[in-house]
């Protein structure tokens, strides 16, 4: 008899209460999102699937929930594992112990540093992590033929691994809306790829005819929603609208007054992208979870939609419900207003936090021969453009300064230079109103490439700590007078650490208070840094290749006359 | 350019609106399932796909709606089309006239008649079907080993079909429930077989612990609620419900109280059961949707559970919804009170009925020799066991009678004979309550092998009755002093015509017309005898293999002392 057969008939047997169970969980009451009620009741499970809600009073084990109320497992729509920059078992382990018991990871950031070796250790990491990772095969590797990217993952390749690997739940978020709607064969040929999987979407602002042409080609959710309105169209053109609300981007309240009676299946939760320091504290869902009850939401319609609809969204049968046949993966949690949360259950087992962190790393920050003369000067040029950025805005404007100005100015010099061994390509920029004025500081989180971006005072010192976190092997690093103030070490791609993500939190917080002894006024440096280098979002962007003005598409010369 | 890349490309550019679509709907009101409005919009079309909802005013044809309504096209979501007594092809052509785009069948009757040649029929015959036919694999072929069947297929030809035919959504209605309840290796390993898919219940009563055991086999859906309380039950243990309103069993005005604001995703509509002359008349879910809605349910509600839900529930992704992206399949009706249809479009061609039916015929029925005297006579027995049958009911009683007193009542003969081709058995019965007093009526629908069953007033007459039958090709034939009387030929595996629905619905009421010359008081004479060989369903029935007592579940003797 296959072991499948006789666990099948072993829960049928605890089903029936001819058996006792491996768990019992009495006195409780089942948050039933079938439903939409609380319902006195006990579960019993068996092998770490519920067999019974209901009448069960036998079980090997036995806790007494005392009217405390059992609420399915929370699923993440979708998130960016590398955002937490921890890596997949110990993202899940914080995760884990705030309910977050299944998420939907975007590989995106490894795919543009490690190509295919990224996905596979992410998988393989996955599978030890305590709570379930469905993957999303990332759809723009690279982003932008703007900046060098550690690999390609084009169509071919993309059929390639939605075809042999079936962890892949279908393609991600289809950033490049430009190509879908202009016919990029590239684009569109990634969509023929999935077909019969799952489409993420992520066209912010999409409206109108556009937003039919994005639709129509078979994506059927977004997380992009700023605005009620936006949300409420994306919706009734089939988008299952994605409440994001992560550690930058928080559309909940805005959001929020969209679901009702007739549309609350369309709704899921998720971070996109959160913090070590957030997860730890709260959690991705559960954090929403409560927010959203706070605004108002009826709370059972709430856990409906943190656990059941992501489940249906995704096709993953066995999920987001307390009932027979379904996975183990519980919360038990007070009361129905703030959630306190007292057990979590994966898979039938209480969960305690083992995860303790350990020493990984994976590729190598891979740095061009650097010497001081690199940084093009004025000569004589009269004028210089440079990067205005905003303390918390993720878009910057154009500058144009006289070049005996800019001494005057809070203005710093930028570098991204190519770190994955591709073509040393170095690009030049400056920066005004981070409020560096002495050192440097570099980091190898800088979307979507994740080229090593360093911003300094003077070349010397940029060069030294660009070099110093080549040699750390990436994360970020802030010296000054070519000594190391503080360093965040993230081996893992120079994305990612294998710390636990209290450890990881406590150095990101320390990172932040040495950081600021450069003068940085910026609140999360590396937050405004890490999006400098995306030539996607406006205005003026600098990448490996060149200064980039977003609105016009094209490179730009630094100085001008 | 590949044919798909070719046809997305376009599909987008007509969705920018900057080419026509091929088709043009213009001041519709889109009944959106998702934001769960009706929204004044006009929608465009390219290659049979919706690819934009919107303003839009350029088609190569354009239709004004002057304000009428556009409903996605219903799902029915649990239907025999063999119950129709049409093939396919023909079932589709009457279904689709009443807006219904897709169905999920399930063929348990051809394949316990013909095995895998009849389903290969079925798949074959569907792809020639105006609507789409989505399937689900038979789970009892042989229903039970009480009856001889025309074929097998085991947990082994489950799962290789599973495998092989991706047409098959899962395991259709697993009605050996006592078999998955004690751990039966073939029905378990049938539903180990289909991991991933669908696994269709059908649990009639089904409550408490043996319920939760029936659901954690994974078991995720059921159509066999006719009380509130039970659907209730049902659907908290996680199994959606599909609202059973076919021509038989009619569960709709019990169910539809338990649909409300937060749990209304998890119903569909079905008919399971349907006649020709009913789905001539108003289709299978169309039927439903009216009398759902004229029995309170919001119309938009009622359109949701019609169209989407169901198209969720199997997974279907562009279907269920009138958005971009999905299939045109669409059904434009002049009021959401009565639902009057002027144009059911599918993949974006109007749809006119073309079906005129077509000479085919599939299987023989295969009878054994059969002289006079086979039929036994009480001899020195006292008394004998009768089958009691009611007028609108498929249970039936026993009876005993004193041998004497049998020629008093209205009792006629009953013989069922194997006519597979496998064995040849013969059982034989008694019947009281049928009317019948002079002729013979026999039939090669008799669930749920469908051996050829025969009622008479004597066995002359019955022979005679069942030899013309087998000649005819089976359906049902009603002869008097071995004449025949009237006769329906259903000669695809003696179930199904190739005629239209229209033309076979006529011959049915002509026939039935011509068997009450019989004596018969039955109100469906072919529908109680088709049920009286079934040996699943109370109390006393009759298989090619002996009278058989359901409550026993055992077989029992005709005669005793």
């Amino acid at each position: 008899m296959s072991h499948k057969l006789e666990q099948l008939k072993r829960r049928i047997d605890v089903a029936k209460g001819d058996i006792p169970g491996d768990l019992l969980l009495k006195n409780g009451r089942v948050v039933n999102v079938f439903s939409g009620r609380a319902e006195e009741s006990n579960v019993v499970l068996a092998d770490g699937v519920i067999a019974g809600v209901g009448q069960y009073d036998k079980g090997e084990r036995v806790v007494d929930l005392e009217g405390q109320y059992i609420l399915p497992g929370f699923i993440d729509a979708h998130i960016h594992v590398e955002s937490s920059h921890l890596i997949p078992s110990s993202f899940g382990a914080a995760a884990l112990a705030h309910g977050t018991t299944a998420v939907i990871a975007d590989p995106h950031e490894i795919a543009n540093v490690l190509g295919v070796e990224g996905l596979e250790f992410m998988l393989s990491d996955a599978s030890n992590s305590p709570l379930d990772i469905f993957f999303m095969l990332p759809s723009a590797v690279p982003s932008t033929d703007k900046e060098t990217s550690g690999a390609v993952i084009d169509a071919k390749a993309v059929a390639k691994l939605l075809n042999q690997k079936p962890e892949f739940l279908g393609l991600g978020e289809i950033m490049n809306a430009p190509g879908l709607l202009y016919g990029d064969d590239e684009v569109l040929n990634k969509i023929l790829a999935a077909e019969g999987k799952s489409l993420d979407g992520h066209y912010p602002g999409g409206t109108g005819s556009f937003l039919n042409a994005y639709c129509c080609a078979g994506i059927n959710c977004d997380h992009e929603s700023i605005a009620l309105a936006e949300a409420r169209e994306k919706l009734s053109r089939g988008m299952e609208v994605f409440i994001r609300e992560g550690s930058s981007a928080r559309n909940l309240e805005a959001l929020l007054p969209l679901i009702d009676h007739g549309n609350w299946p369309f709704f899921c939760f998720c971070a996109d992208d959160i913090s070590a320091a957030d997860l730890e504290e709260h959690g991705d869902i559960l954090h929403i979870l409560r927010k959203a009850v706070a605004l108002g939401l009826e709370p059972i319609r709430a856990v409906q939609i943190a656990a059941l609809n992501p489940a249906r969204h995704y096709g993953l049968k066995n999920r987001g419900a307390v009932a027979p046949g379904y996975i183990g993966d519980m919360v038990v949690v007070e009361n129905l207003a703030d959630f306190p949360i007292s057990t979590v259950f994966k898979e039938g087992r209480e969960y305690k936090a083992t995860y303790e962190g350990q020493a990984l790393s994976l590729g190598a920050v891979s740095l061009p021969r650097l010497e001081p003369g690199l940084f093009p000067e004025p000569g004589k040029h009269k004028y210089a453009r440079v990067i205005k950025v905003f303390p918390t805005e993720i878009i910057t404007e154009e500058k144009v300064y006289h070049s005996q100005e800019l001494a005057q100015r809070d203005i710093a010099k930028i570098m991204v230079i190519e770190r994955h061994g591709k073509n040393g390509n170095q690009g030049f920029g400056l920066v005004e109103g981070s409020g560096l004025c002495r050192g440097a500081i570099a980091t190898t989180i800088a979307h979507d490439s994740h080229n090593l971006l360093v911003l300094g005072a003077d070349e010397e010192e940029m060069l030294f700590a660009a070099k110093a976190l080549a040699v750390q092997g990436g994360g970020a690093i802030a010296t000054l007078n070519k000594q190391v103030l503080g360093s965040l070490t993230l081996p893992v791609a120079g994305l990612m650490s294998a710390n636990t993500a209290a450890t990881v939190a406590a150095a990101e917080r320390e990172f932040l208070t040495v950081s600021k002894k450069l003068g940085l006024t910026l609140p999360s440096p590396l937050m405004t840094l890490s999006f400098l280098a995306l030539p996607v979002i406006p205005k003026l962007k600098l990448t490996d290749k060149g200064l980039f003005d977003v609105d016009k598409f094209d490179f730009v010369e630094l100085y001008l006359d």
